[in-house]
């Protein structure tokens, strides 16, 4: 176990923001980087050392891809299979393929946690329309059924109010493999950054608590709201999942507050949204963290500094750009993404509150 | 006067460190960077969207570079005029040519600021050796004899401490324009780092005390000690020298701290090495505040919100890297040079301090 010197080149899977912002903390450490994106001029492409542009199915390019880099990250967990084939023939892939196999299936990603002795949201796997309104019949609604590959930002679920909705609901999965999930009654969600090292080390920041709107995060606040020991049980639970995956980097874990306790609604192998404002509140911030890890340094300080208010800029919001930069206390961070579209994360802004 | 849109490029001369800081507060802005250097594989390179090798004599690749670019702003102040001619006839120069006239040569700048009605050292033009011994006879040592052309980090300096020393002094000169500069006898070094924006609005930060070592910076410190009144005229006269020099970015102003009062030692037109604490001090740090003013956007809030102390990494501090790494509320900085070379700067370290 040996880190990477400066001047390695780390190679991250996928080209946006995501991939943007560890590339800068990357550059920040004294690293090279190359960005594998199939689509040109995207957000990481700016900053990269290195942009190779092919697609995930391009077994040649991914090959070239490994051979120029000293380890393999991604930014997504949704990489296909023949890909990470390709690529772990010749570099470390970090983190692991276990935790792409779990967080790529939300029914593996329910059983691992469960398994783990955590708390989900109830599920059912739901392989036809039979089992649906069995599992309807027995969870209950509302119930929310959910693709369980390739979902994200509120895409690939519907909401079922109603055991009549079932056939209509079933029928937007398009016949994608599906999980139904219970509701959960929740006071608030959460979310936990976690990374553990190479070394096994692990460190959380500091729990935000995030409102979604239109299934897509719109804030994150820190600190949340929560009693001392959900704090601590929020750090826990991460730190399971982290071991027991034998995890290196940075990981979001999404939770629901409830009366009864913290309930694990999903995990994202990978730096997220959610995880934004360590930019501005930590001396080392969630990209660094991530690439701190990968490349096999030492996990840095991200104990909170000041209070934050994440919020990310959505479409349109950009048309509030001018305000945001002349706000006291606030720092803008924009993508590079050339084309503003409805939905579209098109940067966030951090705010320092009253500590 | 109007802002440049996210997408925008921002064209650099000069590929060091402060062009790698400045790069990366350009891709926080959604603005693309190029970055004009002679050297391949500069720091700057690695995160800007396009790097122009090319001398600052190839007319040709300077009219290019313009050309690719909305406005050019610079990280060293010694860039030759023939360079500034060929650019300034196709974009906007911020900061604007009055700051390097000044900044260039140490009898100009001293003149200036004297003009002002600010306290300079005592100064004598040093055309000949009979000057500098009439000067020495004058001003008494010790003294420093310096080039009125780029010197920087200690170099195209000697100390004289007795007149008989004065013939080896103007010999080290080697011909060079020359000034005499009398001694200060300072409690302390700090520095302002001030903005100007283009609509003529000015910040500062507040000040950073400084240590210097063989005549490079060593460490920053914030906050200074200084008194209320001191600190009030450090950001007047920052303010004075912007104003009248219709500034428009970031300038560092090097000050002695006596008690007769503040003593200008010197000016630099661009982000300054005392300035780097405020990547992990301030909501918008000065690298970021550059861009904002060349940039014609509002400038971002400077407000202090923690205690930091910065260190440069210098040459085989290097080997103190693991150390770094594992320090707790520690900020490492490291600016992608493939050779530690003795004096070089490789990178530096904000350490957050009790508030």
């Amino acid at each position: 176990m040996t880190a990477l010197p400066p001047g390695a080149t780390i190679g991250i899977l996928g080209g946006g923001q995501l991939g943007r912002m560890l590339s800068v903390a990357a550059s920040r450490l004294g690293y090279k980087t190359c960005v594998f994106e199939p689509a040109g001029d995207c957000p990481a492409s700016h900053v990269a050392n290195f942009h190779l542009q092919a697609g995930y199915d391009d077994v040649g390019a991914l090959a070239r891809f490994a051979d120029a880099v000293d380890v393999v990250t991604y930014e997504f967990e949704n990489i296909p299979t023949s890909a990470l084939d390709a690529l772990e023939a010749r570099r470390p892939i970090r983190p692991g393929r276990r935790a792409l196999a779990v967080s790529q299936d939300r029914l593996t990603e329910k059983a691992f946690l469960t398994d783990l002795g955590l708390t989900c949201a109830p599920f059912r796997d739901i392989p036809d329309l039979a089992a649906l309104q069995a599992a309807l019949a027995d969870l209950g609604t509302p119930a929310i059924l959910k693709t369980r590959r390739l979902g994200y930002d509120g895409k690939g679920q519907v909401r079922i109010d109603s055991a009549d909705q079932a056939g209509a609901a079933f029928d937007a999965m398009a016949g994608a493999d599906a999980i139904l999930e219970g509701f959960v009654d929740f006071q608030r969600e959460v979310s936990v950054i976690a990374a553990r090292g190479l070394s096994g080390e692990v460190v959380c920041y500091d729990p935000g608590e995030n409102v979604h709107r239109d299934g897509i995060l719109r804030t994150t606040t820190v600190p949340a709201t929560l009693t001392a020991s959900q704090r601590m049980d929020a750090a826990l639970l991460a730190g399971r999942i982290l071991n027991a995956l034998d995890y290196v980097g940075v990981m979001g874990v999404e939770l629901f507050v409830t009366p009864g306790g913290l309930v694990v609604n999903e995990v994202a192998p990978r730096v997220h949204n959610s995880g934004h404002w360590t930019q501005a509140g930590c001396a080392v911030d969630q990209f660094e963290q991530h690439i701190r890890a990968v490349a096999g340094l030492p996990l840095g300080d991200g104990q909170r500094q000041v209070d934050v208010v994440m919020e990310n800029l959505i479409g349109d919001d950009m048309d509030r750009l001018p305000d945001l930069l002349a706000a006291p206390a606030t720092q803008v961070h924009l993508y590079g993404k050339a084309e503003v579209r409805a939905g579209r994360k098109m940067g966030h802004v951090n705010r320092f509150t009253a500590a």
